[in-house]
């Protein structure tokens, strides 16, 4: 039967797609990486990498435990009558409403009826797998922001936290079919749903994924306060400069070229598939287009604020400074994970070039507030996640949010003429920085009241690689070389 | 005609995702080169390079002109009598025994008719790619446990009789259709054949690639010696930390990246084309199942085990010791190898904690053993992949085996009342072991007699990089700044 | 209808399959980046870190606004004419000729009407993404060989000029439909179309790329001139080694493994769709035959090369050198690039060997000119494409050539018996050689006689990283630290 086939042609290949977007996207915490031991101190890069490994290993058992039962539910793809189709309609039990889900934790019920021929559900668990990766990079954002002095157990529960909970209940509210900022909200019941609830759009996540990792990093740099040294007497910022820079470029990279699976993936596939129930029949449809734009748009508006924001620091500060620079296009990177499939390039040009203004004066006004940010996370996807989320209210073309969202002149941005939609995105915002400083907020609180949230002033200026990490990152060579050449002899 | 239509989608979809999949597990090779090379003290930084260099070098060359030829036939996709489907068949020229094939060295009668239209044979080609990125896996592993005082010559040989011979002759064992270890042998035409032969589940290669190279890794420390000053005068351990701990991690995270092209890639494609000899034509099947579940369990096993040895190491150490950590979580992914499509995500879990364990005591045993690994790549890989191996035994769950190769109610782990399995896994263990051990072992003997294996301890005392290549990794910037400066003036 | 179904399959799966490979392309820069800044002084790393990370971003605006518009017309993918199979044809403008295309700047009339569902063009805005990193791929080579000396406002005007104008050009001639290099010329409308136009083969681009950057590189180190002191009075060249022999070979692994995207990828595709007009339906074919051969000819041939150069480079200068090593295998991709679905694999392997000689002793020759060229990158690119190109009219095979471009026996290498294929080859190399160094001599000739091109003696003896770029690539911990003890006291 050609509808059965066509139905696993498109179950094979947007599981292919999911596989590798979603493992670029890993890709990424080897970039977090790199940028994070490459922009804090030498005597304390042993010490950031501990953390930036904890990422991966804690928040995975988290998202697998608690996080994806907070998140969502297994995926309907398809409404399907036919007892003959009847296997890709995976297996579907809504427990969950607009705030949160809460009914498969530890995948359970997902994986019992799994079988080649039969229920196959390799969706969802794709899904899983993807999601998965996206959260882990709201996690990481938060660790260079309080680098070089938080301790690692207290590290360990903020990240058990983050993907245990908040970053599963904020994807909940924007990419579940219940959620109630989801802009595709009853979709597909109601075809003027695209102001069904919030509705508001965000992509790839500038708000879900940027704006937690960013106010988290946030509210985390304020409460466990500036390294020792970071800030004189009279309060003015001393010089704390990335020890590697090579390696601080690298991790740039690396998560440039990850970007390229957060963003184009973002569309879950490359094929859809409509069934006709009239004729019990299915056919196949290409998703191409905004997975074409995102990659498109994750080039070009990156290039546009990385380069005004060298173009800033060599006017304002003098020099051409590499490091800066990757920060400025990472933050170019956050900005456009919410538009990236909504705005056509020449805007994307026009959003980056802000982008740079808002990540390069936004740093300096984070500096000026007293706050110590290592790897000024707070400028990069706080401020940039909320520039971007943002920016899909003034700059979203009509007939690409029809392309993507489905419902035709559903909404657009302010400069086409709509307006609601900019309050969507500012509900989106407004929400996202208020839930995450409450609940992360809370947490670094009771860390510092326990005591237990920072390494003592002691340790602190010793190092934390050598007082709690087992030695330097870079230890010298031939300790006892002389015995050996004695015994040579 | 749509069967052919369907089969060149088959094959077409397929083609991507092996390219891709085998490409990340390329990209492993950078994992290899940072994680061996920050693991060294830095007098022998560039020395370690330059063996992980000769590893895709030397053994491209092995592996074309000898490799592949000892380890696989054309594979046959589909039995197709139709002269219209007939293209598909690919080239099946079979001589081979159980133990080893024998007829298509340097892509002999592959290459020849390979047109666009005709007689296509990608998959085959394919096939190659994907089994040669494994081989040279097998192959890196071996570098780090000889390290910083094996001359490169030899080194050289090894690479080309592991990657020419050893790794192709265990491969074709476990992989080929008529491999004497092969789970699916004589698949297609014995639907009770799942315990044909030995039968034992490895499906992306804990055994075949990582126990092939731990094991190669553990004969080699022992036949080559410990460096100089590794052990004092009463045999106790002296430290030789990891020169660079950024380099090490960032190695560990690339081959985390790589290791979602290994394992999910295994499946060898997304897609499954069933020919229907009744109506002369075929319809698709998606093969996402498996691949979902591997992408799953390689994140949530190697989260459990490297927390878990990062637990350890502080516990039993006292330090959170980013190194270490590593290693735990590249030691899950050699166990999740074998196991990641056929256990259950909580079982996932269960085996990674175990695997913790294994590789922190394992490791050290080895050290008390007297024998010295500056990579510990004989706990992550040799005890890691038997422990995976193993692990198949108790936990496979029987729908899911149905569901990865084939027949149903075949098999299943001793915790599901099966026992037969897990004696075939043993199978598999000692085989592999032996094997290595004899070849590579005698292989190793035989340069140590002849005196050409190992470095002079002048040499080994100065620095390989010095001596042997070229200079130091990190050579000091102005030899002969002055005179130009005088110059200048 | 079938037929709209299979055209939509085609698009979705070969949309994914670009999105894919050229993400892998796009890791090349994070290559480009740890080579470069590897293989310079440590004085002057940031620097060239900097200049590597103006290619993407100076770059990408620049291809966005002119570039693309200089190179392609959209795509025309398939010949349709029934109504229902309409919205596959593109959106087709053609507006060029042989040498030039001058319509689509800033993606003008390709945007507009983007939707999911209607006039898709997917193809056709993949083709610029998959092209942009090819363009991004010319420029970056550029870098290494002024590496240390230029300055950045300079440095940004040449990629502008060679992203936003030269390198389009060359694609044009070589890549466009009506490019007069184009060896599938007039494809669609004369079957004996292979000797059309010139008619040269380069599949991937030794020739567009390679000799494009490393020409570029040979005549910006000629008019920049050597760096201070690398040549002595007696125009002997004193060593300047890599600072970071770790990061070079890290960036030569991620640029091979980057490879296995430009390579294969470069069929654009591995399914193809087949209209017929007499039913007004469709059939899809495999085209995974060239991807799967230039996969494997992409590992075989650098592996030849770069072995074959760790020999010579210890025959003739004495010690394994892994950087030199590493250059040897990249000059081997160089070479793959044009040949590599077009020989066979054991064409490959003499090939690559041959390539080791042309890297190895070209690169003397370099510096017995005077030339002072840090990164190598004149050997490797400029004299390495050559090769490559010219290999193809020597080696290439008359079916592999059929399989890859078409039309059935139309041309081959001297070795099969063809010559014209030869001559084709070698009007390829010239024009590439003289149209670049034309253009870009120009351009660092008029920087030269502004007096704007490269920094002061005192700045360059200094390092560029503390006078221009902002300090040191690694500065040390603790400044200040003794204050803030004092201050815990």
């Amino acid at each position: 039967e050609p509808g059965l086939s066509y139905a696993n042609i498109v179950d094979g290949v947007n599981s292919s797609f999911l596989l590798l977007t979603a493992a670029l996207v890993f890709c990424m915490q080897a970039g977090f990486a790199m940028i994070t031991v490459g922009s804090v101190r030498k005597k304390n890069a042993r010490h950031s990498l501990t953390t930036i490994c904890c990422d991966p290993c804690v928040g995975g058992v988290a998202y697998y435990v608690l996080g994806w039962g907070f998140a969502f539910d297994p995926v309907q793809n398809f409404t399907v009558s036919s007892p003959s189709l009847q296997p890709l309609s995976g297996i579907t039990y809504f427990h969950s409403n607009g705030f949160i889900a809460y009914a498969h934790f530890a995948l359970g019920g997902m994986q019992s009826p799994l079988t080649n021929d039969g229920v196959e559900n390799g969706a969802t668990l794709f899904l899983w797998w993807f999601q998965f990766t996206f959260c882990l990079t709201a996690a990481s954002i938060v660790a260079g922001a309080i680098a070089e002095r938080v301790r690692i157990y207290p590290y360990m529960g903020f990240v058990f936290l983050m993907m245990g909970f908040v970053y599963p209940v904020i994807s909940h509210a924007m990419w579940d079919e219940n959620g109630w900022l989801n802009v595709g909200y009853k979709r597909g019941t109601d075809s003027n749903s695209i102001y069904g609830a919030a509705g508001s759009i965000d992509f790839a996540g500038s708000g879900v994924v940027h704006i937690t990792g960013g106010a988290g990093a946030f509210v985390g740099a304020i409460i466990i306060g500036p390294r020792i040294g970071r800030f004189d007497e009279n309060g003015k910022a001393r010089p704390m400069p990335a020890h590697n820079a090579s390696l601080a470029v690298l991790g740039g990279f690396l998560l440039w070229f990850g970007w390229f699976g957060f963003n184009p993936g973002s569309q879950l596939g490359t094929l859809g598939f409509v069934y006709d129930s009239s004729t019990n029949s299915g056919s196949i449809t290409t998703e191409a287009g905004p997975v074409a734009l995102a990659a498109i748009n994750t080039l070009v508006l990156p290039a546009a604020c990385g380069w005004t924001t060298l173009l800033l620091v060599k006017i304002v500060d003098g020099s051409f400074d590499c490091v800066i620079m990757t920060n400025g296009f990472v933050c170019g990177l956050v900005v456009v994970t919410a538009p990236c499939s909504t705005v056509p390039t020449y805007s994307a040009l026009c959003i980056g070039i802000i982008g740079a203004f808002v990540y390069f004066f936004g740093n300096k006004l984070v500096v000026r507030m007293g706050i110590d940010d290592p790897l000024e996370a707070i400028a990069v996807h706080a401020f940039g996640g909320t520039w971007g989320v943002l920016s899909c209210g003034f700059f979203s073309k009509p007939d690409y949010v029809a392309m993507t969202y489905g419902p035709p002149n559903g909404s657009g941005g302010v400069f086409y003429g709509y307006g609601k939609q900019l309050a969507a995105q500012v509900t989106e915002i407004l929400y996202i920085w208020g839930f995450v400083s409450l609940i992360i907020g809370s947490y670094f609180l009771a860390m510092k009241f326990l005591g237990v949230l920072r390494v003592s002033p002691e340790e602190e200026l010793a190092g934390v690689d050598v007082t709690v990490c087992g030695g330097h990152a870079y230890p010298d060579d031939d300790a006892g070389i002389e015995e050996d050449m004695d015994r040579l002899r």
